[in-house]
């Protein structure tokens, strides 16, 4: 498949600036692209990579005239690079499945118009599914779920008992929701006895949750994921916990049991966050920062203990030259051990005795 | 579905103080309950919360009289809570599906009396089952599996050949037992060639898994998790681990290959153990703690490469304070250079002389 | 089962140190090795650790004569005993199940000679399944997956649309190949819009996945896994990743989006990557390790952010003796004030004087 460079600017409604009779052979980003295909630059700050990439065309943003290769200048790079690469791979259509005979439908259960159940879902006494619910292959409900309209599961999402999903929720493969939480009392003779595990989780409508993210159940009521919040793979939410809407958690971040979060929170990856504290509104959090305390809202913390981010970056300046450091407060203990020696030495100030002393 | 205070209290055995005729329309924790729901604080601690909780009624211990609501003072908080919880959220009772026509049971498996086995399920040759062992939708054995009286695996869990499950044992779903071991030789080319994957994975009685937990067979024998130890979700334990009994491991810990526990260890989230290290019996380990050494018993851990608990938040305190710190010397630095310049002039102690010498 | 130790010794072509006639019952390592088995000690390194072992023989290398008890010596430690562990448990050969009639497969799919296809696999539209490729039970295909020669893909895995994996590639139960990347873009109004997710996964030939792992697809095109790679358990590959050939990544390391490295990098467990990092060829990353920027290749990194493991060795040495650091600068404050003192007072050295000011 191929497309003459006029083909894609008229494609996207894009200015062209070079030779329109290009053929171009594939689209792809600036460090896959290969001669002959189509590259996006988003910024002029991509310049460098731009000039090292082998692609033969690139989409611009206006006020980007890069040198030296064919360019197509459009209001929305990614909009438009988009409906490129559509046109050199059409996404492939999902077929209906309906419902699959091969799936293991309690009676008990509902099903709203449209839903699409594929081949070894099971699904669980009592729930209740929406209208247009997609449930991939191998989902699995246990008992009394319920899913709100258009939410789809992808192959593997595992539902414990009377988990509650809002509409529009994407649960990628392999989620789990409503595992026991982790709480036990220790016995006199050292075993450890399960608590109360009677709750559930709930997500709120357009939530999504990445591959292998687990959420367990709350002890007595919901482990909440707060509406429009979106939750990358791998990662643990613990029970009880009430995240806010729309966060932002990134790839194999934790928290701890009965911890909660404000608005429009975002955490970088494999950020730990203790037992029972609050993280306030917009509080951004940078890549393994772990908290212990409550946080503030509208602040950037790093580090672990995290502290605020340009504190923990001063701090970290100078652990990386902690050797120096210590070396220069060594130096001056011996200065200080030279000029306590010579106060305690009989007045005496000869530059040439104190050159000994120090030597 | 609503009670009345009066009911809750003669349901739980407790003594109530306040409006015993109140209806009561739910129950749910400090900082989820709504108007008209009874809540519980299990310690005067909680005073602060509870003045914050919309709840209507309080469940209390003993010693504990919260001012400005009714309460019921019990002299176990959780077990009676969960009375009440019960009372509003009835257990689900689980259907017995027997044996499903919609598992693939290999003819040379043994089942034993009461198992249940639900659909999807898939058992391998050899395998063993013991009585009234739960196999949840979706749970794969491959050849030669194991699994003792009253183990529960959830939905998708899968174990690796010649996997062996004590009693009493619960899997959450999508835990992976037996996988092969992280383990290669690296040619003289650069390539990687795969050790010896021949060891299985054993896990003791009363052991619980998390979802999504993988735990790799040994090279040669036993990948072990000793009896009552308790696993978070989204742990990983590396081939021939020796877990000692009744450990307490929080959510997204790793062990690499070869270390091993003493016994009732406690380790916070994201912990990471290297291989060939050994952790004694009692040692708690802090949130994020990384262990490059053998750890003495009965002491708290923190930091990576982890130090006692204490020492590690003195370093931490004057590391978030580096910048003063390094600060104060320099203007140390400053002053000794004034005292030597002092003292290789021609003597002088004059103030204005200093006071300029400082400016 | 038993052998005696000259029978084991023929078996591996060893030369015996010690009573032939010794009943062997078992083999396990070191560790676990119990009275009747036999143990190995790859190395003279291990003596201390072989007087402890309960094992009642050891295989060991050229030049390494244990005392006390009896021994065979062989060429290849690991591969001799890897042949007595396999006559003590033989490996359990994998019946073929040809394709099971259990299994859900689009009628557009094409499958080549020798495939095995386990029960409760699903297998989408236009997908291609290359000579001798094993599908456990359980394993999901969505549309236009292609599997090359030799693959063996695990329980439960899960491919997304279009993923490409190459030949004599391993992948453990659980992984997920293609969910959405973690690409949003935040509206005025505080939602979050997915960003394009029309790309897929390619893993090249040799590559091998842990259990739980999950890689995303790309943007627009390939997250790619180069040749030979090997990736531990719960590893997360963010979406337009370029990992190299070769590489080992240890369980519960992460890459943010778009990041990139080169030939035969190693990471131990739980390293964290930025998004939009390069890192080079046969870099070396410590256990929790944080990338934040390009690293160079041929280097040893620890820490986070990571600096040079040796300068980072340095700079914790002194954090974890930072209160005694700060208790010097201290001592060295009072002893300027004290010289400060004496200078600005007339000149007067006697030593009695200066006691009292030190007090």
């Amino acid at each position: 498949m191929r497309f003459t460079l006029n083909q894609l600017a008229a494609l996207t409604g894009g200015e062209l600036c070079g030779d329109g009779s290009l053929s171009i052979t594939g689209a792809a980003t600036l460090s896959t692209a290969r001669p002959g295909e189509i590259t996006f630059a988003d910024s002029p700050k991509r310049a460098e990579k731009l000039a090292l990439s082998q692609a033969s065309a690139v989409v611009v943003p206006r006020g980007f005239s890069p040198p030296g290769l064919p360019y197509v200048v459009v209001e929305n790079v990614h909009a438009a690079f988009q409906q490129i690469v559509l046109q050199f791979r059409p996404e492939r259509p999902r077929r209906s499945v309906g419902i699959s005979p091969w799936a293991a439908i309690c009676a008990s259960a509902t099903l709203a118009e449209g839903v699409e159940i594929h081949p070894y879902v099971a699904i669980g006494d009592g729930c209740r599914i929406g209208p247009g619910v997609v449930l991939h292959a191998g989902v699995k409900l246990l008992d009394g779920v319920t899913i709100g309209a258009g939410s789809v599961l992808y192959p593997n999402v595992v539902c414990y008992e009377n988990t509650i999903i809002g509409q529009r929720v994407i649960i990628h493969a392999g989620a789990v929701l409503g595992a026991y939480g982790f709480g036990y009392v220790t016995q006199a003779d050292g075993t450890h006895k399960r608590s109360s595990q009677l709750g559930y989780v709930e997500l709120e409508d357009d939530v999504e949750l990445g591959a292998g993210v687990t959420v367990d159940r709350g002890s007595y009521g919901p482990t909440r994921i707060g509406a429009g919040t979106k939750i990358d793979n791998l990662v643990q939410v613990g029970h009880n916990c009430q995240i806010g809407p729309r966060n932002l958690i990134c790839s194999q971040s934790g928290f701890a049991g009965s911890s909660s979060t404000g608005e429009n929170v975002v955490m970088a990856g494999q950020v730990g966050v203790r037992d029972h504290v609050h993280i306030g509104d917009k509080a951004i959090l940078g890549g393994k920062a772990g908290v212990m305390t409550d946080l503030a809202p509208n602040q950037r913390y790093m580090g672990s203990p995290c502290t605020e981010e340009r504190e923990y970056f001063r701090s970290v300046a100078i652990f990386q030259r902690l050797p120096e450091l210590r070396a220069q407060l060594m130096e001056m203990q011996r200065g200080m051990a030279r000029l306590e020696a010579e106060l305690a030495a009989p007045t005496s100030n000869e530059p040439t005795q104190r050159t000994s002393a120090a030597a």
